[in-house]
């Protein structure tokens, strides 16, 4: 399994559902207001989507203070990195070290190579990323970084963007997980998009609002060319009625877009001390998920702790697969209180066992 | 505009929703069990999809009596196309004019240029269109065609299916509307496929399921190489939740199922008499929808016609933008009995006029 959140392997093997902690959802779950909307328009689901998602489109807007031009929807953020992949068609692109995997996929389905920079002995990221930019023609930042919670401050991203446009190459920055920052003005660089032609702000409702399963993420770029490009190298329809109803009902319920931030914060420091305490390795990261390291460097340790967690009903994140990782590395979701208090019972009888 | 539809451009101009006949729904509406399922799994949207679709490769695989190895899924069936043409990479494909504008619009994306064979006098797709196979690497059928609505014989398929394989040629077949077809034994290649391994056979619930916004449609193949590569080219998560629960959901109503193309049928036949009687040239097919002519080969008749549809609350699809033909031609959706006979009225007054 290359990603988290795959509660289905489990519950055919189970007959009940895990408690998922592999895949970084917003733990308030979906927002009711999206669910008395979806339940009283299950009728528009007959019509074919508003491809120009318009009301949608307008909603983002005003959420985000950008113009509606500036704004591309996809079938989760993730079909947008294809998409952007596909226009610019990287020969070779430049990523941090670990970080998300689906940008090298979709790099190397599109024919292009990816070279990694290694992040620094506290996984942050550093001035080698941008020292390191020259013959790439895409550069990829996850911001906050996928697994590590750490982030980047806006003024490193312009330096990054400056880089980047001095060599001609196009930035991607990865802003998914950039709502459940607490002081997200100083690291999101969203509020400067209008100062590059050369990159694109990359975000998600996936994860804040806890509507993966409906695909709805998007992209912010003041390069209006660009975007032309990429709604038409697909099919129209991309965007679902229920994930465009979904996300206008979203965006009107501010008491659960306030309350996050707060909510996640207080839940992850909670953890992370209690982590801490156990003796493991904890990133004070700064999204909605944690990642940890139990510092059990083999195979047969990882596999057995993976197990035991399973065996109990959690499913976390085995981090070894991502680039500069091994055993012992982990990511868990940030999630309610209730189930936090479990995962940690869990983490201890593992450890008395 | 290039697709039908498009309710939403009227809702903003006017204020109320139109009749559409310009998108082929089935005029039943959401099977009621779809309706249950999501309602009753709005908790589940918070997940990430299953991204190998299990419950829903099962009932695909048990609805087409096919194997779970043999199907892909989409979010609707045009990413399909576009995956599709992203793998082959045709330099140059072969398509019947009038045909479906997706096809053309996925070829050149990647590249591609397309060739069109004209239909028949009488909209027909004949033998010319195999005879004309020679260095194309992509060749596509879309049966019943659309917007005319006719069929080819799976006899027709199999003979135009050996003309690509000996030409190395790969054959799409679209079959969207095939299940409205009442006689779909004779017409349907499915139950042909392991005969070939240079096909894929693509359908969808969107139409006959009347769920164009819940996106999800599947292709049909012997061939699981090809399938692998399909999968591995874009996101994992392409296929939504609620799309997966609808369709699920859907292969249980065996009622709507049964139904359906008799329902169709009864109202295609009713409204093709009743548009020949005005003196229009009708094409009988066999899907839910039907192409005529009313003879007005002016932009201004055809434009004045269009608006006064409208004026009265009626989209239909303007066919002037299909290769071949001109103005005056145009395509409704069979709709329910009672907006038939509204639609018709619409017709007549316009004719009184």
């Amino acid at each position: 399994m290359n990603h988290g959140g795959d509660i289905y392997t489990y519950k055919k093997n189970r007959g009940h559902w895990p408690i998922d902690f592999s895949a970084n959802i917003n733990p308030l779950g979906l927002p009711r207001r999206v669910k008395e909307a979806l339940a009283e328009n299950l009728d528009m689901f007959t019509h074919y989507p508003d491809v120009s998602a318009r009301d949608l489109t307008q909603s983002v807007a005003a959420y985000e203070g950008i113009s509606e031009e500036e704004v591309i929807f996809g079938n989760g953020a993730a079909e947008i990195i294809y998409r952007l992949v596909q226009v610019i068609k990287p020969g070779k692109a430049l990523l941090v070290g670990p970080t998300f995997s689906e940008y090298e996929k979709a790099v190397r389905t599109f024919g292009g190579q990816c070279e990694y920079v290694k992040v620094d002995d506290e996984f942050g990221i550093g001035e080698s990323f941008i020292d390191r930019i020259s013959d790439h023609q895409l550069v990829v930042l996850c911001n906050p970084n996928n697994p590590t919670g750490l982030t980047v401050t806006s003024e490193y991203v312009r330096r990054l963007a400056v880089k980047c446009r001095e060599q001609g190459a196009f930035l991607l920055i990865d802003e998914c997980f950039m709502d459940f920052v607490v002081d997200k003005a100083r690291y999101s660089f969203l509020p400067h998009i209008h100062d590059f032609e050369n990159l694109l702000v990359l975000k998600a409702f996936t994860k804040f609002f806890a509507m993966a399963g409906l695909r709805l993420g998007y992209g912010i770029t003041s390069n209006t060319e660009l975007l032309f490009e990429l709604k038409g190298i697909g099919q129209p329809w991309n965007i679902s009625v229920p994930a465009q109803i979904a996300g206008v009902a979203a965006l009107e319920d501010q008491k659960y877009i306030d309350e996050t931030p707060y909510a996640i914060q207080k839940e992850r420091q909670f953890m992370v001390q209690a982590l801490t305490d156990m003796g493991w390795k904890v990133i004070n990261g700064q999204a909605n998920y944690i990642f940890f390291s139990t510092g059990m460097r083999e195979k047969e340790a990882n596999d057995e702790f993976m197990a035991y967690c399973l065996e109990k009903g959690f499913l976390i994140r085995d981090c070894s697969n991502y680039h500069y990782l091994s055993y012992g590395f982990y990511r868990i979701a940030v999630g309610s209180e209730k189930d936090n208090q479990s995962l940690l019972g869990c983490f201890k009888d593992y450890l008395n066992n």
